[in-house]
C-alpha cells in the first residue's frame, strides 16, 4: 500500500502522527499541495473529492477521509488502541473526536481558509465574514474543554486516543489561522503541551 | 437509559432510523428545541454543547454526538451491521459516512442555519453568502454521489449502513433548505426513493 500525503496541511498530519503512534510504517507518496496537484489528475481520479490524504492499497483499492484511513489502520494492528477499548470508552473516544473535530478542528480551518490571503483561490467564494464568526466559536469550545481536562489527562480519558490527534493538529493550525489559546486556559495549554512532547508530534 | 430527543432536527432523526434499522427500543424524552429547552438548564449541564440527541445511561453516564451513540449500540447490539463488517468494510462505511456528512448534510445545514429567516436567533451571526456558498458545493457532491451510486445500491456498497442514515436525513433536510436534487441525478433519486420506502424512514 501507499499513502498520498499532503505535507504541512492539517488532515495528512493526523494520519502520520496516528501511524507513528501505532508504530506502523507506510510508504509515503509527496503530493503537492501548493501546486494544486490534488486538484488534477491523476489525484482527481483516486479521490473525486480531491483532497488528501488518499490510501492506496495493493490491489488498487482506495481509501479516503482521514479517521476511515485510521480505523483501517486500527483494525488491522488493534495495538495500543487509539479508538477506545469496549463499548463506552469506543463511544467515548468518538464522541471527542467528533466534538474536537467539528469545533475546534473545522473551526479553525474555516478561519484560516475564509481569512488568510493566501487561501483565496482554494476557497472560493471566500467570506471574511464566516471566517471571523468562527473565532469566538472556537474560543468558546476551548473553554468548555478546559473544564473537561481539568479531570483528566487526555481528551477522551486517561488514555492517548485519536482524539488527541485531532486536537494537536487542530491546535497547531491555530498559529496561521491567527487565533491563540487565552493563557487562562491552562488546562488546555498543559494538554497542547503534554502532545507536543510525544515523538509522534513531529510527524 | 433515555435518549433525549429534538423532534424533527436531522441529528436525532439519524439515531432514531439507527434504532429502528436496529430493532432497538430506548424511551425517549422529548426537549422542545423550537423553545430553546436544550439551551437551558438542565439540558446544558448534559451536554455543555447544547445539542441534541443526547443518550443518559442508567448510571449517569452521559453520552453525546450522533455517530458516538450509534455506535455505542453497535457495539452494544452488533447485528444487523450498520458500521460494516471486518476491516475495509468498516474503514467505506465511515469513509462514507463522512464524505455524506461532510459534503451533504453539514451543507445543507449550513445553508438552511444561514439562510431561513427562523434561523436567526439560532446561528448568530447569520451569514446568508455563508449560506448561498454552500449549496453549489451539495449539489457538485451530489454528482460525485450520483456517479457511484450508479455501481451499487447504498452509500458503502452492497448493504445498508449508517452512511444511508446521514443521507436519508440529509436529503430530507433540503426541503427546509430549499434546495432541490437535480431531476438528471436518478441514480440519487433512485436511492433516496429507496431509503424512504423503508420502515424506519418515518422514525
Amino acid at each position: 500500500m501507499k499513502l498520498y500525503d499532503g505535507g504541512r496541511a492539517p488532515n495528512p498530519r493526523r494520519v502520520r502522527v496516528f501511524l507513528v503512534e501505532k508504530g506502523i510504517e507506510v510508504p509515503l507518496v509527496p503530493v503537492d499541495m501548493a501546486g494544486m496537484e490534488h486538484r488534477g489528475e491523476p489525484m482527481t481520479s483516486r479521490n473525486p473529492l480531491q483532497r488528501l490524504p488518499v490510501l492506496e492499497l495493493d490491489d488498487g483499492i482506495i481509501l479516503t477521509e482521514t479517521v476511515a484511513i485510521c480505523r483501517y489502520f486500527e483494525e488491522l494492528h488493534p495495538e495500543p488502541a487509539l479508538f477506545g477499548r469496549g463499548a463506552l470508552d469506543r463511544a467515548m473516544v468518538e464522541m471527542w473526536q467528533r466534538r474536537i473535530e467539528q469545533n475546534l478542528f473545522f473551526g479553525v480551518a474555516q478561519a484560516f481558509r475564509h481569512i488568510h490571503p493566501a487561501m483565496k483561490e482554494w476557497e472560493v467564494p471566500q467570506i471574511p465574514a464566516w471566517g471571523e464568526a468562527n473565532k469566538p466559536k472556537v474560543l468558546e469550545f476551548l473553554a468548555i474543554l478546559d473544564r473537561e481536562l481539568a479531570d483528566r489527562e487526555f481528551a477522551a480519558g486517561d488514555d492517548y486516543s485519536i482524539a488527541d490527534i485531532t486536537g494537536l493538529c487542530a491546535l497547531d493550525f491555530m498559529k496561521p489561522a491567527r487565533i491563540q489559546v487565552p493563557p487562562e486556559l491552562t488546562n488546555v495549554l498543559r494538554w497542547h503541551e503534554a502532545l507536543s512532547s510525544r515523538p509522534s508530534a513531529s510527524a
